[in-house]
């Protein structure tokens, strides 16, 4: 029954897996899942998956997930907390238009649903249990499918209007790359892992020899996920390494401005591709940033994010604990 | 004596001009005087002009410099609000290193003397005085011989570790042209009056027409002044036409980078060229954000400042009213 347990739920839902934790009152996480996020299909696909994540962690856990006290879910695209709609999550599939995740997810479990951005959700989690919780403020850098930012001033997350954040559409490059977003010289057109599979894909196509699409089909995948990156630069695949150059080249000039108009005391790198290959790139990143920092001589704090991968379904777990904007 | 008044002095230290106001209790000016920045010598130089530009604006309010109350004072450079030091303002001659700007001015005249950083200090005039008084953040864009910037959260500045709001160094294109501050692509290496200039230069020694200098000349300035760029453009002169859309350009698209992380409620136009030609501009300024902005269905307001060429005098005026950072 439905608040049974002390136990809470928390799903971090990525462009590439969705990510379920059951943690207990300590915060510790007691289970959990991981499943694909579905690539055709639409919300209802999405939706479902979520649910069979979140049953998976329970299980993993000991519990039934209509046991649990409530559940927590980091979402991308436009996120309403107070009617858990979400719009326009565009690396989700057939998900242009409105759709009710919160809602869905509810009815389907039976527990109170508490929802918020995913980058936020992370962001935060780093700030009261991870890398930034000796911090004033941060900037927190998502670099995954697509490139998320939290902004945090005084320990908290700065939403602006409601959409602050977006540091992957900072512009890096004017009349530059294509962007996923449908805009020019973005960061996430050279950063963003959808970006970067396009341009190796285009790069395969022309004849450029790459080990990237022999080890997605080695792998299982339909897509270039973060592991299969990691194992294409294990191989010295020189398309892999020349992709993340210009990966690395983009994100320490957008964080770098990022930097110059906020100057916080630490950046944090999370996200799929930051968790993964954030200790091997910190140095270049930080090269990097130091080209475009009015602070040179004196740079922010560089950190990899410390929750890691489970860090967004973490952070979900603290949604809904009643008097913060994530509560429904 | 020192205090005799109940009228304050405020003055703007600006890379062309030294704008001092006196105003009475209730903030209405009552005195003003401009002088020109000395563009060679020293610091000691330009806090002589400082004086004899608050000497004059006391003058012309029927009192003198030492019965005032206070001076405030807003400064470029690095500025050390509790001992008056200004370091490294590049844009005036010869300040590469420490002066106390503070100091030299308080024994000169006999009166205290508190300082901020000058965009700071006008931007607070335009929160408190001018176009953002109705909102709660807001992003203040400087436009001037360099290209400066104010964060404002909650209606209060944003420092962050004492650099914040360096927009003018936030970068819109990588490899991009040289900015005056030793980096590339820099907003402000396309936007700030100084770049501007240097470029004007260049393109009339390879023999472009324009009118630029000749106007220079004629009006006796040694340098081409935000006055001088808007005759030129009332001549229809193309260089300046030019020069003046891909300042625009840049602006455009750095402030839409900034307006992507932040979201803030209002970005106020302001600065020599922004008070000059805000107005003017504001439209392409407001479409050439558009192609970048994440929020482009819901752009951020747009105003220039109100307060205008005395904004940054009268907001110096509010410095060291006892409990904020900028008194001594």
């Amino acid at each position: 029954m439905a608040g049974d347990s002390d136990k809470r739920g928390g799903i971090d839902l990525g462009g590439t897996k969705i990510q379920a934790v059951v943690v207990d009152r300590g915060g510790e996480v007691a289970g959990q899942e991981k499943l694909p996020t579905p690539t055709d299909g639409g919300p209802e696909d999405v939706a479902e998956q979520l649910v069979a994540a979140l049953r998976g962690a329970a299980d993993d856990a000991g519990l039934d997930a209509g046991s649990l006290e409530r559940v927590g879910i980091g979402s991308p695209g436009d996120v309403d907390a107070a009617t858990g709609t979400v719009s326009a999550a565009r690396n989700l599939p057939g998900w242009e238009d409105s759709f009710n995740l919160g809602g869905h997810v509810r009815d389907a479990v039976g527990i109170p649903v508490a929802i918020g951005n995913d980058v936020d959700v992370a962001v935060r989690a780093e700030v009261e249990l991870g890398a930034a919780r000796e911090h004033r403020s941060a900037l927190g850098v998502w670099w995954g499918t697509g490139v998320g930012g939290g902004v945090v001033i005084d320990r908290g997350l700065w939403h602006g209007r409601g959409a602050a954040g977006e540091i992957g559409h900072m512009v890096v490059k004017r009349d530059g790359a294509h962007c996923p977003c449908g805009r020019r010289g973005c960061m996430e057109a050279y950063a963003g892992r959808k970006a970067m599979e396009k341009r190796a894909r285009e790069e395969h196509d022309k004849g450029r020899h790459t080990h990237l699409f022999k080890l997605m089909h080695h792998h299982g995948r339909d897509r270039l996920t973060s592991g299969i990156w990691e194992r294409a630069l294990d191989h010295g695949d020189e398309l892999a390494e020349e992709l993340l150059d210009r990966a690395v080249e983009a994100l320490g000039t957008g964080v770098a401005s990022a930097c110059n108009l906020l100057d916080p005391e630490v950046v944090i790198l999370g996200g799929g591709l930051g968790d993964r290959l954030g200790s091997r790139y910190a140095e270049a990143i930080q090269a990097e940033m130091g080209e475009h920092l009015f602070t040179d001589q004196d740079p922010p704090a560089f950190a990899v994010s410390e929750l890691g991968d489970l860090g967004g379904a973490i952070g979900a777990t603290l949604l809904g604990a009643g008097d913060e904007e994530g509560s429904p």
